[in-house]
């Protein structure tokens, strides 16, 4: 594809800096802040119900990730959706872990229900068990989806308007029509953790400064894919991946975009 | 200004080893530990309401950060700090976003008047909400101070008996007195979450050894600010930054303060 | 001793990639993470009340962590550690600080009470405390112990049937008639938060995959250990430090356990 709108998309979220409220897990959550500044956006993590709503109607965007959830927390990304949904503000959910234990397949279920969610992005596991396709995930990890990945994510889209992210070697995004395939990325990535959680908060970055979700979703994972290709490049392993990963975000310009973006249609 | 008694006090930081008590955030809760450890002090985290008070009473100073707060945290907060003004241990708070909610913006002033605070160490937008000025905070960051930081800062320690840290690219410290200006630092210090917690961390490890919190402050500030200009030289972006900063904290000696500090009286 | 068991269970290890459940404190949580996947495990954390025993049961080992504690923890701790018992899932226990405070301790005592406890990891303070020795602990770090360390350790085990790790320039690992001295390790492991909470996930990942809980704990601190060795070679303080022991425990291998690893027999 012409990466051009990727690159402007990008320019865009430097320059507007949105505010990306957060509430998220306790595990990588200093790193979901660190990935969200090098993207270009402001993060704020504020998950108490009595100010979850608040913050979020100041917000960009609203990242929800349920990576170490509980009732509390809950309540208040229902809080915060509301807010968000009430100021056009975009919902970004990430269903750590949905179809691992009950409380997590419930509590995903009860977002999706009561909330209007702009983008989920999960793994193929992940996504499959939202989709009702035959699925598994172990811990926080897919264990396996089977079937044609590009049409589980196209009907779960086309099925609940939401955009889909699932993430991979090759990331599929799609609005249940077009579908992009993202092709930017590492092996490295795999071997740490939070890299699944940064590539929400930078989805974040860019749906705060664009309505096409699409476009927003495929910037940031072709970005944050390249970060990853180029800090790879300059680590010993998985410790000194990860400083790099941010040096190389916060280094990608809108010209890397036009030239190192592998995005392509399906 | 003559180095001799901030280096003395980096100096006793380190021999005396001080335990220094937080209840602060889950976003950078880890930069803070690390920090500590390095400016020579030893980090205990403890925020269950069973245990803050008999924590904090064990401690050589106490660091309340509102970063992710909610109603348990600010009770053990509440618990902790009576406990530390019983046993005449000094209160360091940082009031991370207050003004960008009302949670926030309640909860500290609930802190400041039930309990004895030594420090309080905030970006110029946090301190002017809390002095009441014309300021103004975007998520966790400052979106602007009307009229003279100096003379706010001054006013709101004079006003409350507490001395004030003003972080900025010149910090201000003052007790309504005194007014020091500490002009150590690094733009990349800006570039990475948790910079401001690790600040006011460092605040700890200094108060808890000297009884002058003007002078414990700046040298906190100074050494962090020395820490972090060090670093820079040997960083490829943000993400090198970090670790690097936590190198040269731990490798900074009372020496190079006395030739590194740039600490001015106003 | 001939190090050929030790590499082998390092092997497996690699092999089985097993789900290690932890419930564990946020301050060093994420470097419980990493170096779960670095050892060769595949983390998860999952603490509410509603899914803690759903997830443990579905786990190769338990790692529970007290280091932030508090009421509603300790409930998703017993009801993680009634699940892995029912299933014969080997619970390591990290009882950070306990003697520090009464909450600690007698959470700690509960847990022990309550659960089939496989290992248990501490400094000598701590291990000292629990087995009712006269030590101290100091926020987080062990104050001092008095007596033999070994025979305290093995006392403790013999009554408990716990297999005892006491941690520190030699670790002691001991069954109550065995008694295994893991001599690998650097200084700079003790300059950084989290190596002692890292070196219990490691355990975690051992125990997952040999039932002779003593051999699994000396393979993950003398694996641990020489990966701090190795990362200490690389490093130019704490800060850098940490990304190179992550690097390193990625890095080593079964071949490196058999050349480095410095076990004995006590």
């Amino acid at each position: 594809m012409d990466n051009q709108v990727f690159s402007a998309l990008l320019s865009q979220a430097r320059k507007q800096h949105p505010l990306v409220h957060h509430i998220t897990n306790y595990v990588t959550v200093n790193d979901c802040a660190n990935i969200t500044i090098c993207a270009g956006g402001a993060p704020v993590m504020a998950d108490a119900a009595e100010e979850a709503g608040e913050m979020a109607s100041l917000s960009g965007s609203l990242v929800l990730n349920i990576g170490t959830l509980n009732a509390g927390i809950i309540k208040s990304m229902l809080l915060a959706g509301k807010a968000a949904n009430n100021h056009k503000i975009p919902i970004i959910l990430d269903p750590v872990g949905v179809g691992a234990t009950r409380l997590r397949t419930e509590s995903c279920r009860r977002l999706l229900d009561e909330l209007t969610v702009a983008i989920v992005k999960g793994n193929a596991g992940e996504i499959g068990v939202l989709a009702g396709a035959d699925a598994k995930v172990r811990g926080v990890d897919s264990a396996g989806l089977k079937g044609d990945p590009v049409a589980v994510a196209r009907t779960f889209a086309r099925d609940t308007g939401i955009t889909v992210v699932m993430s991979g070697a090759t990331d599929i995004i799609t609005d249940g029509e077009r579908v992009l395939l993202v092709e930017n990325g590492h092996s490295l990535m795999g071997t740490i953790s939070g890299t699944g959680c940064m590539a929400t908060s930078v989805t974040g970055v860019c749906a705060a400064v664009s309505k096409d979700r699409v476009m927003a979703a495929a910037t940031a994972l072709a970005a944050f894919g390249l970060a990853g290709e180029r800090a790879a490049e300059k680590s010993r392993g998985p410790g000194s991946f990860k400083p790099a990963l941010f040096d190389e975000m916060a280094a990608l310009t809108p010209a890397d975009i036009l030239t190192g973006a592998r995005i392509k249609s399906s």
